[in-house]
């Protein structure tokens, strides 16, 4: 029997690409910027014209399939990962990187069926880095086989994460102190590259030996967590519990041994769920 | 009466390309890593190698120019700037980068004449970017014309900065806080790329607005110092006076304004000197 998925993994691979083209075109021009709700909340004219690309063009192709995009979502769409064929889309991941022309600015798709992610897509489009992964058959970069550097001693250990404001100061307080504690075990260093597909695939890669984040959504995971784990990562909840798409929080690794570490060093702090 | 330094620029430019090849090709091997004093301070055989090869390639042609570089300041060679003729080297900017293969690693060379800097080279070797400025010439990248954004106002900004253990418990609060102190402003974002002479180019080129950093040294600095400057970029101590070479700190900014509210904003701590 032929593989259903490929097709669309296929199709997928070809419109992120152009995807891609609009977003490299748009950070030739001014940018024009409306703000979401806070400065560090940036969305651009391109996330909407990106993200109905991409969604106009899957749903020609398979109108039957659903949608969870976050330009949709901020819009009003629902948020709610059911067993229809969907597809989880991050038009720009790393606005405030894409506002500023910082080099780390992807399209990440991932595609569930049944809840179950089949495939992923990654197009860090500055790089020109496309990063693909089918379930089951192992992960790429522009079409190399790419694995987790496999290191399990965190001492030894680039550690990616999120270091940003939060108007709530008790999570923001909780946020940097993990940091400091991550630094202090020592690891070799921390990375804040600020695209959270980026940064699942550069632990994917073996640039970097783990990422984990609290008050991420499940279009910053879908496409990065098929990469990551196909290409021998590991992904689990912050509790160390099994990764749940729509709980906006994860570590990831190169081990089971670094990411269990990072589950003990780290303190939690409430960030609710993408499906409530 | 022609531009005497101008040779000497093109000369480097030339070593530089040379140099950025040593460090791609021994991305692709296993890297055998040698530790200085610390996980954190890691030291690898291609540094010592393409230190090598930049000072010998040099001498060869300008014999009684003087030379900092980095590996041989850590072998004992004196790290005192004169008004000879010195190039000033770091042969792996971002030498944990390179370990992990995170994609930010620079050949960074400064060139001074009576402790003036005459023109900089920054190779950033896996983005295949090749900064150069000559003084009173203009900023360029792979050929183009680059300059800073020009942004004014802080709370636009995107900043970078260095954000790692430190085992003085104070000089760590100290870091730490400026971190969080910047992040309350609120600024667009912080970022931690992991090399300081590709930040300071990110500044130039505008995909940043600022970069700080206490503890670097004058070989991290002076070819970085020139891109900016000559991108129209500003750039100070940390004290709000003017920027030395020698004094392991530094501020550079879009504006003037953006580098003295960042004077404001943070806390210094003693890091000593280069010449000292």
């Amino acid at each position: 029997m032929s593989d259903p998925w490929q097709e669309c993994m296929d199709y997928c691979v070809e419109v992120t690409k152009r995807a891609g083209q609009v977003i490299r075109d748009a950070l030739q021009k001014d940018i024009d910027i409306m703000e979401k709700s806070s400065p560090v909340d940036l969305v651009t004219e391109t996330d909407q014209k990106v993200e109905q690309l991409i969604i106009s063009s899957i749903r020609e192709k398979y109108p039957s399939h659903s949608f969870i995009g976050e330009e949709s979502v901020a819009a009003g769409a629902p948020s709610i990962l059911t067993d229809n064929p969907t597809w989880i889309i991050d038009p720009v991941d790393g606005t405030t990187n894409f506002v500023h022309r910082f080099p780390f600015v992807a399209v990440s798709i991932g595609f569930t069926v049944k809840k179950v992610i089949e495939f992923g897509i990654v197009y860090s489009c500055v790089e020109d880095k496309m990063y693909t992964a089918r379930r089951g058959k192992g992960a790429f970069c522009n079409g190399n086989p790419i694995k987790v550097s496999g290191q399990q001693d965190i001492k030894k250990s680039l550690v990616l994460t999120e270091i940003n404001f939060k108007k709530d100061v008790e999570q923001f307080n909780t946020m940097m102190n993990n940091v400091k504690t991550i630094l202090t075990i020592p690891v070799h260093g921390i990375r804040s590259p600020g695209s959270a597909a980026i940064n699942m695939c550069l632990v994917a890669c073996g640039s970097a030996d783990a990422y984990y984040h609290m008050g991420i959504h499940c279009w910053d995971m879908a496409g990065g967590a098929a990469v990551l784990t196909e290409a021998g990562g590991v992904i689990m909840d912050i509790s160390g519990g099994p990764f749940d798409l729509m709980s906006r929080r994860l570590i990831v690794a190169s081990s089971r041994a670094i990411a269990e570490r990072i589950v003990k060093e780290i303190k939690e702090f409430p960030v609710g769920r993408d499906d409530q």
